[in-house]
């Protein structure tokens, strides 16, 4: 997508260790109208399938998956970290590592929200290693309910977290692929379509 | 505002303890039309504000935070609850009580995206005791911003955060009010405009 890749190379910064951060538009600060544009072309990319909900996992998903939502008509459900006393009844759970936070996080959606007739568009922000989306996965598939697809902003197509989702035959459409970045000259290279 | 009050009225549960429960539609699930008539109510009620930036708390404020930045244009920031290596560079930072989580977080706004020119709505789906917004406050004020107003979808007025903030000289703008529940009957009275 032509305006996000613009958009990165203007704001992004690269950093040492394969770091891109770009939280002056997409996970900190966060352009709402540049979700709206990203809302389109994942409406666009996902027009054939039957979607009913989006499921994002905190925090940073969150925002534009409910500006996505706008274009699907759908409910956002977002799953949470930690086990929160004002969740009660039962969830689904799955563990997620964090190389960010290097941390693992339990992550849980309520059992309420998500059940076989559901038809799920996964949406979060970046793409890397791809443990967060293969747990949103385990979750939807512990809930019966049937993954669409993944919809992500930003790809790191140097980590394996892409090819692992689209071996198991996921949909996966990101709007930015970055094949290579160099911190010391701030070049970021993308994925020709 | 009627349709918040209805929407809570069918699908908020109340617990004992004081305890209302809408992760149906707010905070776990989350209905964007909704957000989106909530968002259109925000822009009327401070329609004379000049508002050019909308703050929030990760992680249940940001999705009705984006929704209502579409109606004023502007961009969202959301405060972090921990330090995350993804941030660099300096920071403002306050410690905020979750009374929910039962914890103290470290709450943190990168000061790049706050500055003294910034004249900022503060966006949050509950105040009950008003520790959230009042760290939110603290951050804004750090910064040398203006803070506008406090828009709020849900406040329990039967705690103190309300009266608080508002004998501050705060601005602080609820779509809905509750003055009671009753959990035993189920009931919810909302305060009259």
């Amino acid at each position: 997508m032509k305006i996000l890749e613009e958009r990165i190379r203007k704001d992004g910064v690269v950093k040492a260790g394969n770091v891109l951060k770009v939280d002056s538009f997409l996970n900190h600060q966060m352009d709402v109208e540049l979700f709206n544009e990203m809302g389109r072309e994942f409406k666009r990319l996902f027009a054939d399938r039957p979607i009913n909900k989006i499921l994002t996992i905190e925090a940073s998903g969150i925002g534009i998956a409910c500006i996505v939502a706008q274009h699907f008509q759908v409910p956002v459900v977002f799953a949470k970290k930690t086990q929160s006393i004002n969740i009660d009844g039962e969830v689904y759970t799955t563990k997620i590592e964090s190389f960010t936070h290097k941390r693992v996080y339990d992550v849980i959606v309520s059992k309420k929200y998500i059940g076989p007739e559901d038809h799920i568009l996964i949406i979060d922000d970046f793409l890397a290693n791809g443990c967060a989306v293969q747990g949103l996965i385990n979750l939807i598939r512990d809930a019966g309910a049937t993954v669409e697809g993944v919809g992500i902003a930003i790809e790191k197509g140097q980590q394996a977290g892409g090819r692992m989702l689209r071996d198991q035959g996921i949909r996966v459409e990101s709007l930015a692929i970055i094949d290579s970045m160099d911190d010391a000259a701030g070049e970021i290279v993308f994925r020709q379509n």
